[in-house]
């Protein structure tokens, strides 16, 4: 074991060997998010049942961006029933090289399955460290991302690549490694992230105007 | 109120007013489900990329039952990373006149998109008593169904309808009703049977032989 | 195994061999509901002993219904310090012939102990599919009813049975199978009803008119 | 605010404002604590009704003891299907003058009804600081004492008094204050525990010997 | 085992052989608490980094009481920021002969390490009964004191003795015990203290006065 | 908004209004480590306070390494009685220009107390996107990390600075970004880092055999 290692490995638990999982349920049949007051659930003669739906994933979303990719999400902020509920639900549609930068989310692992296309997705674990579990899925392929962990994905097919993914959170949180790093509002000191990330200043700087 | 309303109704709470909502997360990154040793997590250093993958859920399953549907799931039964990540998938396929008996999941909110074709699904709530919420769903249309509510699916499509489920549990639990009533090893009485349901004996006697 | 059997327990875990269990606790010492504003706690200083009790559980309820039956309730509705402490109690009443229709409860075990006469429950699990677990209960017997599984409770004694009920949530719901499924408003479809519970159409639509 | 109050009130946090519960739920219908073998779940093919069920809660306790109590527990102790489903329940018996010291359930909400006699129950809140909430509850009252909060109990009434308790854990656990300061193994210090209460050495020594 | 050991060992499970362990994470990264509404968070664009911030910890708190110690406290009260994270944190200054009544926190762990002079701390169990785990921390010692344990802490220095602690609750709770049993508000019982204390009554309204 | 925020914002959930927060529990007093047996407790008749403590917090660390930092940890790795106890802690010490790389902790929230010296430290949100909270501290100071989120901390002070440092949770698991990104096993594609980065590829290559 490296000097690094040793150093950074001081928050990491010897591998637990019992499996533990467990479910937590609302209070409530349902708390519909009430769009005139958050503090309170909608007032349930006036819930409907389109409360509870959305429509439109079929539909390819708009790729034509920076990273070649698009996301149409269905969580309690579109389908307002879905409060409390702990599921987000979302479509992504990558163009050929289309990509997602390095990202993890704080608050829910992810289940991807691949509806045409092929694409590769990856995580890299805290622990044991810096392990990549990563594969290319094609049409019908499923792939999960736990919790918390840094994980990659992008197109690797010639067309088009259409995923489903679910959320085991209402609010899964998502945190881009490069944007937080280097386009975080105030800039993150140069010295710092040149030292950090072993890059001349001036790289850096760059990529603080790039992001 | 009727006198079966007042009757019933004792259990169930005032409304409350505040949107609740909570998330839970493992201790570990991972604990791979191990095949041999129910009480362990599977030793980190022989987890692989396919402990967190699942292929085929592109394939149609066969609908050649007296239900006409099928479902193919990707659990901690079948995905062993699953395990502890509170997440299950799976894909439903319905021939037509295909159905799903009067069911509910104990332990996971469920949220269905439709992939093709047309179906219909609804859940009755326990408060208010007995609401009904249904909507027919057509190709691209979500759904969401509350944990712990009975709900009803069918195909209303002519052709096959083909659907996406996902829920918040590692171990959604599932109980369908006329099996669990009729079908119940012991059997239930008939007597009793007969005046809940307010059904003739034989019938009851009848519908056990059934199912 | 059936057809029918396999297609339903894919939602089934393998069964788990670890014992789990947890508990959670409020924030504060109490946080008695306020009845004039649901989104805040009763100012502490208004709190008094009588926010915490109630009176009459050794009065008899009136059984003059359809069902024979009466359940007086101690939850957070009557009581407003049981708000967030995970409580609910209950005093059942049953007339001779008296009984509770199928039903189960989302969100609680429940722990029944007769006080006069005697009663049969039983409850039918979803893993292994709809084993049928009941007792005749005499004075002084206790039983055990776990959370979300549907439940059957009737009187067998010649006169009146009296038995005081624990539920470990403040709103454990309860969903009577033959109402969600017969008397949901608006009503179920009569063909999926049918088909679903294998009767004539004509007993179905007899059945919505009686419930 | 005296000196002492301010040196220990700074844990205390400001009175909340939003009333906040929820609930939990166990990962399978059951687990069967196997005597056997304590870290699985009773093989299901083994388990009976039985496994649900507790006799003799009709039956008074031995109460020829200094403190003139006793309680039959209904746990996952003795019903091993309770475990871990977040439920424990007891008969207390009091004779005439008997009572329970002061404590505390680190772990659960208390519920308790009364069945025969009158009983004073009384818990003291941490905040508002050293609160006393007491009742004198005769046959049919209720009284709830929230989680880890001490509270005094005594049979006020000429004969027996006779209750049933509902606690929301599988564990509650039960510190009695006397016990636990004057008749710890090893023995707390005789100078500290004279300072803390305000007596004299000789009778801290006195005490503990007495406990 | 004695007559009492006998009596009030009926709560306590047999020691379980599982750890068992689990986090919680909050829906947001972060939620302010407003001072001016409590039932919100603050505008996030309001939020800056000093509701995360806090200072003062280097500094001795006044330990000009009768108790000779000082408690200074970083929690949600003190640091917005703090709220929904679920920790406290504490400086305690113990001069000479200084000490902590017994005492127990319902809702958290404490961690406490010592940063000058020497200090005596040890928790009475519950289950196996009545254990006192002590032990004499000196400078750069640390000791854990388990949720809900009634725990004795007291400087063994001649000089003063400073430590820090951590909670992992955002409201750990504290209830002395000498102060929760003789100076509640309205007063317990004299007859009922001093049977469970098996004090004199002279002696128990002698303490009430005291305290 | 460009297009880059249009397009990663999707998970992101409007900003509740409701503060939440709650705690856990374990089922027992405690339970120790085994180190023998993993799978279970220690038997309680052999713990000893020597299982609840640690020494040595006092002592500096070795800084003598790449990033010029050291940390000290208390965890249930090093002190078995914190197992299931939910919380971690540490002393860092910092020489001079010594730093930590930007990381996040997927399961814990962490509170920093400086004892010597000066350092800066700052969080980046994930919602609101990338905004950055930091702050230099001295001596006394005090600094929240929200869970989930990537952080900086850096060393300012001419000399060593000194920090204890809290966690809740028993393994807060560490992700070093630049580790994770750039030395990964098996490595990351270098065409994807590059785009994703913006980086040349023979800058993202250099990185890797840096790291």
């Amino acid at each position: 074991m490296t000097t690094r290692s040793i150093l950074f490995t001081t928050l990491a638990l010897n591998f637990m060997c019992i499996a533990f999982t467990f479910d937590t349920t609302p209070l409530q049949d349902f708390c519909v998010a009430d769009a005139t007051n958050k503090a309170s659930c909608k007032d349930p003669s006036k819930v409907t049942p389109n409360d509870f739906s959305f429509s439109g994933l079929h539909l390819p979303g708009n790729t034509s961006n920076l990273y070649g990719v698009s996301v149409t999400t269905v969580s309690s902020t579109t389908v307002p029933g879905l409060n409390g509920l702990g599921l987000t639900f979302m479509r992504a549609d990558m163009a050929p090289n289309g990509f997602f930068p390095p990202h993890f989310h704080s608050r829910a692992t992810e289940l991807v399955v691949v509806l045409e296309g092929s694409m590769e997705v990856g995580f890299i674990t805290s622990y044991p460290q810096y392990k990549y579990f990563s594969k290319v899925l094609n049409k019908g392929d499923v792939f999960v991302v736990p919790v918390g962990l840094v994980h990659n994905v992008r197109n690797v097919f010639k067309g088009n690549t259409v995923a489903m993914v679910a959320f085991n959170s209402q609010n899964p949180g998502i945190t881009n490694i490069p944007n937080a790093v280097f386009a975080a509002k105030p800039a993150v000191d140069t010295d710092y992230l040149s030292k950090a990330f072993k890059l001349d200043k001036k790289i850096v700087d760059d990529l603080k105007k790039k992001f």
